[in-house]
């Protein structure tokens, strides 16, 4: 199966209009989100801000998505910048495309996303891996992760944007 | 340099006499603890376990290591054992052969370790990969361990002991 | 000093037009919140809401006061009223009268807040006996809450919504 | 019915022989807990020691209490020992006086405990008004121990330890 593009009507935290198509040749991890779901508020979000701080750009590409399909009114674009600035997210953010006359946005609809959180994990050619709705613990996606950014790369490759203070040996 | 062997006087929760140059083939994941260690208790060893349900065994080895190196009145066997009861701790541990005369244990000693908790991390070659003392999130030792475990095989291989019940794709 | 009355644009969470003056006979604790304030939605609002799961609500009046000082456009009353469904709030929560030509609402002014997450306590009288900027804890709230619930009652009054499953004996 | 006395074999963390009897006339908060019950090491002994940190020792006694009922080797008072000084417990503990030929000692039986943690709190004239098995919420601990503190004392007397910083008005 064709894996779909984002269709996205706004990008925040970046100047790029990214794609899917744009992103191959790095892991993608799309972090499927509401600024009103206390799962992605206490749990989601900051876990997708601990993997984009954990691994390199050069190798990881995280992105949020905004998918609203409920409260409408209550999450738009001026909203969701200032969840934004006040929690502290710096990873880029879309926000998917509204449907005409429906509920569900564009992106949300073409990925069959059952809610919110979700994750979508691509690898480098873009093909979707992990399709996970619901709490994900964060051992199982940093092996995730790891496993699809160290294909066709030598182990000793760093992944890493930063080393932890105290790991001296890797 | 050549990496140390372990020490241990007794081993629990498994009946084999485990070694690093036994455990060859696999990733090993030595986890340094004591059981009166409050950053032990409260997140080092709850991590190992989880370590341990997450990955098959058939490709990590996860094992605990008792190395006391104070209070050693207070933390003996069978203390050790009930504790590992309450806190349902299943993974192998090994108790750290003591020195005669002296505060540190044997493996302590070989592999300098500055206090617990502390991680060992070796490849399937049991070479020493990652030596980190304190507190290591989870989403990197995921990453670093299935790193290890990928060496050499498909990227589709099945590492994991279980699934996550909500992850569809993997 | 006289004690200032609350400024309330919008009364949601209860149909009736609180007032400290209508509220005097009970404790009166007051949660000063933004619905984007991270130590809020993290820790203040599900303080609250525990308060006023915990004590009668004849003898303690829990109520929020969304008191928008930044980011006004982000936080109208349709968001506001999304993330009180979302996050489950049912106590009373009055919307701080906004002023005309300034970032600080008027109840804000009125009280000198300094910012959110703040609690105010009223004794029965309607005196403010209790003004905290930021994280209080749990037991200390409990406690301040409690000596004010008892002022000239006996001590063998039930003060509390629901009896704790596992005590036994009060 | 007439309360028990405590039976200890010996007391940490005082020089005091220690009783309901000699504690009459303050509020006594008595946390009955194993070292290696998870419960207690995770949940009950921190709770204790905030209990005991926040009000004033003049009007409430905060008191542990190692009623051990299995695994009696594993918890000598050797072990006790360390685990008080590495999980940083200052608050008076005293040893559950064992009981020959059974595993309950001797307080444990005679108030009848189900197991630990469990909150014993006297009022004043060392009656017992709260029998709490399992784990109790901070909030309601921290206003049964208040309501207690403030019987037969004006409101204005400080029954507590420190003051939070945050806390401008009482």
């Amino acid at each position: 199966m064709q894996t779909p593009e984002l269709s996205v009507s706004k990008w925040l935290n970046t100047s790029d209009d990214l794609s899917i198509e744009k992103l191959k040749g790095r892991v993608i991890a799309i972090h499927a989100f509401q600024m009103l779901c206390p799962g992605c508020v206490l749990h989601g979000v900051p876990q997708a801000q601990k993997l984009f701080e954990t691994f390199s750009q050069e190798h990881v590409a995280v992105i949020g998505l905004h998918t609203v399909f409920e409260h409408h009114e209550a999450m738009q674009e001026v909203s969701l910048r200032a969840f934004l600035h006040e929690f502290r997210v710096t990873f880029p953010v879309g926000i998917d495309q509204p449907s005409v006359g429906q509920d569900i946005p564009q992106t949300m609809e073409r990925f069959q996303l059952r809610g919110t959180p979700t994750w979508l994990i691509f690898d480098k050619a873009g093909e979707l891996k992990l399709h996970a709705f619901g709490r994900i613990d964060d051992l199982l996606l940093g092996a995730e992760v790891a496993k699809l950014a160290f294909e066709n790369l030598p182990i000793t490759t760093n992944i890493y944007k930063k080393k932890g203070k105290q790991n001296e040996t890797f």
